[in-house]
Formats: structure tokens, C-alpha cells, sequence
């Protein structure tokens, strides 16, 4: 299969981090965002959203949305599962996860910068000040969701939970928030870092970074 | 099972067409978004993530997040299904759902207003033209992502779309986006309309709706 995906973007570190977590082997298609690649008439074909990630199967069928993309691929390649097994147990997973995929990241991708910027005429410093408001919201909620002594956000392995937060955390350090309300977080993030799978989804350890 | 909601919270109208298709019986609890009640300690203790649907369920649980509560409904309560069996087709519905749950939604729900008009000083005229800027945005890629010529976006039934379409049809109308560029989802829309499950999770038949 293939992984349309940028190097900076969380969404595509989840994808990258499930798909490696399971083992499964993908050809990666890198989609520069900051040169508009994902908004041409060619990636449109790809994927109608014009964003990454995208999932292209082996048979060509295109699989797009990251939270569609995670729960596939939890369905397809169920080990190790990234969510438990108990229906209360995943929906508590899954509404972590939701303070990161829905409170958070729609709220603080490029294109939602861009029209900040350039059709509300918001400037840099009250653009980043919109982004920190949103993740210290979610980080927020997202802390008082999680257990409070567990190694990872809900037991001792990682869960699709774990994969948002290290994505998102990413981000959070890059616009330089605030992380000191947030230790639970910050502790569970180090210990998703150890892990391999993690470490190669991150923006850093792909073919289309750049030097920061 | 009680269901904390508000009459126009289009997410809360998701949960509230889920249950009523599945005929689960649920207490209504009104939480006045407009009076802020969702940012009272009281409700905090419900929702850290201070927003309107969550499910309490018997035993005292509370599930948040609508995107989470929806899948547990539809693993609990699996008849009529929510998502069909085949993966990728699953792939595909949640895609679609995503649409408006991640690429609309989080956008234009009242905090997010509230920062924009409060916060970035925007006017009730920009505020609205954002709105219908990431409807647009969203039903576009929506409409290429479902069937051309199903009764519903992917089928003969109701699906997790579906019910994602119709309650954000409700928002459309009422900031009066122009729906011209979407006629298989207004066609979709109607049809979802005439389901007696769906009319009854809309915002006009809830007990705290006002008169408009």
C-alpha cells in the first residue's frame, strides 16, 4: 500500500505510527503541504479532501481521513490492537483520542491558519495564540480523560489514545506551549517515545524532512 | 441511559438519530449552550471536555466525545448497523462521516465563534462567512466521496453518513449556505428526512427547542 503523507503533519504521524506499530510495510508518497501539492488537480483526484494522509490499498481503492484511515487498519491488522476490547473501555479510547483528532488538530491545520491569516487578516503572533488556546483546551479535557497512573494513556501498551497524544505533542513543542499544566501528558509522551514504532513515525525520521 | 444534549447541537442531533433508529430509550438532559451551562464546575464534572452530547450510562459512566459515543452505540447496539461489515466499505462511510464530523464541525461550534467575534474581533458577518467557508469546503469533498445514485450516501440504509449529512444539513439552512453546488446531498437529505428515527433526533422535536 501507499501512505500520502507529509513529514510535519499529525495526522500522518498517527497513520505512520499505527501502520508501523502492526508491522505493515507501505511505500511512502510524500504530499508537500507548504508548496500546495495537496491542493493541485492531481492529489484532488486523489483525495477529494485535498489533505494527507491518504491510504492507497494495493488495489488502488483510497482511503482518506486519518480517524477513518487508524480504525481501518486497527480492523484489518488487529495486532497489536490499538483499541481494548470492551465497548465502554473503546469508547473511553476513542473520546481521548477525539480531544486530539477533534478538538485540537481540525481546528489548527494549514489551511485553517491560511484563511486566519489571509482572509481574516490575523497575524502571526495571534494566529499561534489561537493555535496554543486550542491545544491547551484539548490537553485540557484530554488529561482529566486518561488514567492517572498507567504507563500509557489508558493501560501499559500504546492505544490509539497514546498515538494522537505523541502526534499532537509534536506540534505543541513546535509552537512552544506551554506544557508545565500538563505533566500526565508530558510523562505519558516520553514513554511512547521509547518505543520504535514511534520514534520512526515521527516528522524527523522521514524521507521529505527538511533541516528545521 | 441519560443523554446530555442540546436541541441544535448538530452532534448531539447524531447521538440522538443513532438511538432513536436502534430504539434505545434515553432520558433527555438540557444543557443550555447559550446560557453556557456547558462551562459550569457542575457540567465540567460531566465533561471535562465541557461540550454537549455525552451519555451516562446506568452504571454512572459518562462516554464523551460524539464520534466515540456513536461507535459505542453502533457495538452495542448493533441492529440496524451504523457502518457496514466490510472494512473497507467501513473505511469509506467513517470517511464520508468525517467530512462534517472533522472537516466542518469542529470549526463552526459556538467556542470557536465565540474566539473569533471575542478573541480575533471579527464581525458577525465574517464569523458566518467562516462558517459557510468550511461547509462548503467539507460538502464539496462529501459529495464526491459518497455514491451517485444510492437512496442514502452509500446504500439503501441509514448509515454513520448519513446521519453526519442530515445534521449538518440543519446548520447549512440555518446560516443559509447556498446548496446549489450540492444536489445529491440535499437529494440525500430528503430522503433521510422522511425516516421517522431522524425527525424525531432533529433540533425542532427536542423538549428544550424555543421558538425560532
Amino acid at each position: 500500500m501507499k501512505l500520502y503523507s507529509y513529514w510535519r503533519s499529525t495526522t500522518s504521524v498517527r497513520v505512520r505510527i499505527a501502520l508501523n506499530l502492526k508491522g505493515v510495510d507501505y511505500t511512502y508518497v510524500a504530499v508537500n503541504l507548504l508548496a500546495g501539492e495537496q491542493g493541485g488537480d492531481a492529489f484532488a483526484a486523489v483525495n477529494p479532501s485535498r489533505g494527507v494522509p491518504a491510504l492507497e490499498l494495493d488495489d488502488g481503492t483510497i482511503l482518506t481521513q486519518s480517524v477513518a484511515i487508524l480504525e481501518y487498519i486497527d480492523e484489518v491488522y488487529p495486532d497489536p490492537p490499538l483499541l481494548p476490547a470492551d465497548p465502554v473501555a473503546r469508547a473511553q479510547v476513542r473520546g481521548a483520542a477525539a480531544c486530539v483528532a477533534l478538538d485540537i488538530h481540525p481546528l489548527n491545520n494549514l489551511r485553517i491558519l491560511n484563511y486566519l491569516k489571509d482572509t481574516m487578516g490575523q497575524s502571526q503572533d495571534d494566529t499561534v495564540a489561537w493555535m496554543r488556546h486550542w491545544m491547551t483546551n484539548g490537553f485540557t479535557a484530554m488529561q482529566k480523560l486518561v488514567k492517572p497512573d498507567t504507563p500509557f494513556c489508558f493501560g501499559d501498551r500504546l492505544d490509539l489514545a497514546d498515538i494522537s497524544l505523541v502526534s499532537q505533542m509534536v506540534n505543541a513543542r513546535r509552537f512552544d506551549l506551554d506544557l508545565s499544566p500538563f505533566p500526565r501528558l508530558v510523562e505519558i509522551d516520553t514513554a511512547c517515545r521509547q518505543i520504535d514504532a514511534v520514534h520512526r513515525g515521527l516528522p524527523e525520521s522521514q524521507p521529505d524532512a527538511t533541516p528545521l
